[in-house]
C-alpha cells in the first residue's frame, strides 16, 4: 500500500528566497512576465508568487531544445547575484531551463508593464488573464490581508466566524433590491446581507462574524457599485452602547492598516499608496456633519434625512481638513432611512443608534445598535407599516431573550477601492458583477 | 469633537477568565441557560462565549427589582470559588445581579440539556434558538477550527486567499444540478465550485484557496446532501503530479484535527468524540479500492465507473482494519465520470489523474490535476461531445499560458459531520439548506 505524507509538501519559492540564496544556485520555476533580448543574452523576468524575479539566459542556455516565450512557464536554475537595476536588488544568472507548458497565442493585452492601460471596458472581459499584472497582484494580495486582519483581530476579541445562508425565503433590508430565484417550486431570493442570521448566532456566541458575499439587485451602474460583493459583517452582544461597536472596527482597522504599511513597504512606495494610520476615529452625528459642511463649504442641505455621495465627500474632506483623519464615524442617522431592526435614539426617537464609516469621503461600513426586546421590535415592524406575522422566525430570536446587541457590515472592495484611491471599484472585484456583467 | 478609541474595545469573559479570578471577585453577563431552585438559594447557570458558568443565587439576591428566568439575558457580580460539581470546577457565588433583558416567552423546545432529544424536522424550524444548545455550540466551534485551520495551514505554504463570483453565467460543472436566476434580464446561474476562476487565479499567484457558499439543485434529500455548503477549495500550480496536492491536503488535516485535539480536549471526553490521529494517508486507485473490497467482504462490482455510498463505506472500513486509518485517498477515477477538465492519466486514458478522499466511508474530497495545455483541453471538450467556444473565456487561461496543476474542494458540513460519527448532516448546518427548507 502506498501513503501519503505531508512531509512531501513542496515550499514554493519566492523573492525572498532568492535574495537568501545570494551567491548560491537555486531553481526556480514561473510564468514568464516578460523578455527583453539584448542580443548576446536576454532578461527574462519570471512571475513568482509573491513578486518578479530578473533571470540573464545567454541566447545559447539550453532550454531542453525549445523556444521559450511571454506566459510560457519555465523551471530554470542559476546562480544568484546582487543587481541593483532588478526588481528586489537580485537576479538569476541561469544555466539552464525547462519549459514546462507554452501558450498558444501572445497576450491580446498589454500586462506586463506597471499598470494596464487599457480601459476598463476592454479589460474585465480579459479578466482571467489580467489579473496577472503585476498591480492587480499587489491590489489583490492587499486585499487578501484586509480580510485575514480583520478575521485575526476579531478572533483574538472572543469572536466566533460563522457561516450563514445565502439563499433565502425572504429579504432581510426588504425593498426593491433583491434577486429573486426559484428554489425547488418556492420562492427564494438571495441575501441581501447575514443580518438575521448573524443576530441570531449573538444569542449563541455572544460575538460573531461572517465574511461572504452578499447580492445586490440595485440598479445602479455607477464607479462605487457591485451587484455582487464581498460583506465583512460582525455582530456583538452585550453592548453598553452602540460606540462600543464602533470601537472595534478601529481597533481592527488600525491593525489591518499598521500590517499593511509594514508588510508592503515595497509596494507601498512603487504604487505611491498612502495607507492611513489610525489612533482614533472622530465621530459626528448626522444632523451636526450636514450643518458642519453648510458653514464651511457652503452646501446646501437639501435632503435632512439621507447623505448624497457629494455630502460624503464634503463630511471626509472636512475632517481630513480639520483633524487630518482619513476616517469619520458619521452617527445617530434618521430613522426613516434606516431598516426596521434600528433601535432608535431615546432622546430623540427620529434618529437611530447607528453608524456609517465614511473612508475618505466614502461609506464603507453601515451599523448600529438593534432592538433586542420582542414588544418593541414587534411595536416598530408594525410602525413601519409591515406585518410581523411575515418575521415570526425571525423575531423567535427576540422572543427568548437576546442581550442588547449589535454590529456592521464592512464593504470589502470599497474598503479596498479607497485604500488605492481608485474612482471605480471595479479595480477592487477580480471579477466584478455589475448590471452590465456576468463574465468572466 | 468626539473620537472613538480601539482602547475602549471591552473584552468578552470566558471560563476561563473566571478560573483565573479563583478567590476574587469578577463581574460577568450572559443567557441564563439553566435555573434549579434549590429553595434557599438557586444555581443559575450562565451562558459564556466558550462554555456554562454556575452561579449560586439566594433568594434575597437583588436583580435590582426584577425576578429572573431561563434566557433572561444577566450581569451578575460574585465572588469564585473552587467547586468540583460545577461545569469547568469553579462557581460564582453571586452578590449583586442586573436583568439586561427578559424574554417575552419560555422556550418551546428543551436546549438545555446535554444534546437536544426533539426531531430534526420539528428541531430545524427553531434552529435560530436551539443552536444556544450546549452541544452545538461546541460544534459550530470546531466548525469554525477546522477553517481555521485550513487557512492558517495554505498560508503558512504560500497559498493567497481569493474571493470569486457566485452569480454565474455558465456551471462549471455542467449538468442539470444548478439553480437559475435571472440577472438583470439575463440567464444566470449559482456557482456549483469555483472551479474556472480559481484555476485561472493559479496563472496569478501560483497558490490559491478560497472557503465560500456553493449550490448545488441536487434532487437528493438524504442524509448526506446539501444544496447550499461551504466549499474549501485550494488550487495549485507547479505540480509534478496530483499527489502534490494530496499532500497538502493531508498536511492541512494533520494540522486541523492535532489542533482540535489539544484545544477541545474536556468537550472531546465529555461528547465521547474520536479525533482522528493522521501521519500519513493510505491511497489507494479506484478499480483496485473495487477488487479489495470485493476480495474481502463479496461485494459485487456493479458499476465499474462510479462508487456507490455502500462502497464508500466499505472502502473506509477496510483501510480502518487494515491500516487503522479514518482517511483513505481512492485515486484514478474512471474519465467517463469525471468533469472536462480532469487531466486523463497518460497510462490509461479511461481513467484521469484524480482522487476523492474518504473520511470513514463518506467522501468529503473531489480533486485532481487539470488540463493545462489549450490544445489538449479543446480536444477533451469536442470528445466530451461540448462546444469549445462555450468556453472561450475560460480557455484563454489555457490559450495564455497555465502551468501544470490541479486542487481540490472539501465539503465542510460533510467533514464535521464525520468528525461527529453523525447520522444526518443538517446537524453540522447552522441553518441547513435541502429540498425542502428554506426557513430559517
Amino acid at each position: 500500500m502506498e501513503f501519503t505524507n505531508p512531509k512531501d509538501v513542496k515550499k514554493p519559492l519566492s523573492v525572498k528566497d532568492v535574495a537568501a540564496a545570494n551567491g548560491g544556485e537555486i531553481t526556480i520555476h514561473g510564468g514568464i512576465h516578460n523578455i527583453r533580448d539584448m542580443g548576446e543574452f536576454s532578461f527574462v523576468v519570471l512571475r513568482l508568487p509573491d513578486g518578479i524575479c530578473q533571470c540573464t539566459v545567454e541566447s545559447s542556455c539550453d532550454f531542453g531544445g525549445e523556444s521559450i516565450c511571454e506566459e510560457a512557464c519555465v523551471e530554470v536554475t542559476g546562480t544568484v547575484r546582487e543587481e541593483k537595476r532588478a526588481p528586489g536588488g537580485y537576479e538569476v544568472v541561469v544555466k539552464k531551463g525547462k519549459v514546462l507548458s507554452k501558450p498558444a497565442a501572445a497576450m491580446p493585452i498589454c500586462i506586463n508593464k506597471h499598470k494596464i492601460t487599457a480601459a476598463l471596458e476592454n479589460e474585465i472581459p480579459l479578466r482571467n488573464i489580467t489579473l496577472r499584472n503585476g498591480n492587480y497582484r499587489t491590489r489583490f494580495r492587499i486585499q487578501s490581508d484586509i480580510v485575514k486582519g480583520f478575521r485575526d483581530y476579531l478572533d483574538s476579541q472572543g469572536f466566533v466566524e460563522i457561516h450563514t445562508p445565502k439563499i433565502n425565503a425572504k429579504a432581510a433590508e426588504g425593498g426593491a433590491n433583491v434577486f429573486k430565484m426559484e428554489y425547488f417550486g418556492k420562492k427564494a431570493v438571495l441575501a441581501q446581507s447575514p443580518q438575521f442570521y448573524k443576530q441570531a448566532m449573538v444569542g449563541v456566541y455572544e460575538r460573531v462574524y461572517e465574511v461572504a458575499p452578499v447580492f445586490r439587485a440595485e440598479k445602479h451602474n455607477t464607479a462605487r457599485h457591485l451587484n455582487e460583493y464581498i460583506s465583512m459583517d460582525f455582530e456583538m452582544g452585550y453592548i453598553d452602547s452602540f460606540e462600543d461597536i464602533m470601537a472595534v472596527e478601529t481597533g481592527m482597522l488600525k491593525l489591518v492598516m499598521d500590517r499593511i504599511r509594514e508588510k508592503y513597504q515595497r509596494e507601498i512606495s512603487l504604487m505611491k499608496l498612502d495607507i492611513p494610520i489610525i489612533d482614533t476615529i472622530p465621530h459626528v452625528k448626522f444632523k451636526e456633519a450636514k450643518e458642519l459642511i453648510q458653514a464651511e463649504y457652503g452646501r446646501e442641505i437639501k435632503d435632512p434625512y439621507d447623505l448624497d455621495p457629494d455630502e460624503e465627500q464634503l463630511i471626509g474632506r472636512y475632517f481630513k481638513e480639520k483633524y487630518n483623519s482619513d476616517f469619520v464615524f458619521v452617527t445617530h442617522y434618521p430613522s426613516k432611512k434606516r431598516p426596521f431592526y434600528a433601535m432608535d435614539d431615546p432622546e430623540d426617537p427620529n434618529y437611530t443608534l447607528s453608524f456609517d464609516l465614511l473612508f475618505r469621503g466614502l461609506e464603507v461600513t453601515t451599523g448600529g445598535q438593534r432592538i433586542h426586546d420582542y414588544d418593541e421590535q414587534v411595536a416598530k415592524i408594525i410602525r413601519k407599516k409591515m406585518n410581523p406575522e411575515d418575521f415570526a422566525t425571525y423575531l423567535n430570536i427576540h422572543k427568548h431573550g437576546m442581550p442588547p446587541h449589535g454590529g456592521l457590515g464592512i464593504g470589502l472592495e470599497r474598503l479596498t477601492m479607497r485604500l488605492f484611491n481608485d474612482d471605480n471599484i471595479r479595480y477592487s472585484s477580480m471579477f466584478p458583477r455589475d448590471m452590465l456583467r456576468l463574465v468572466p
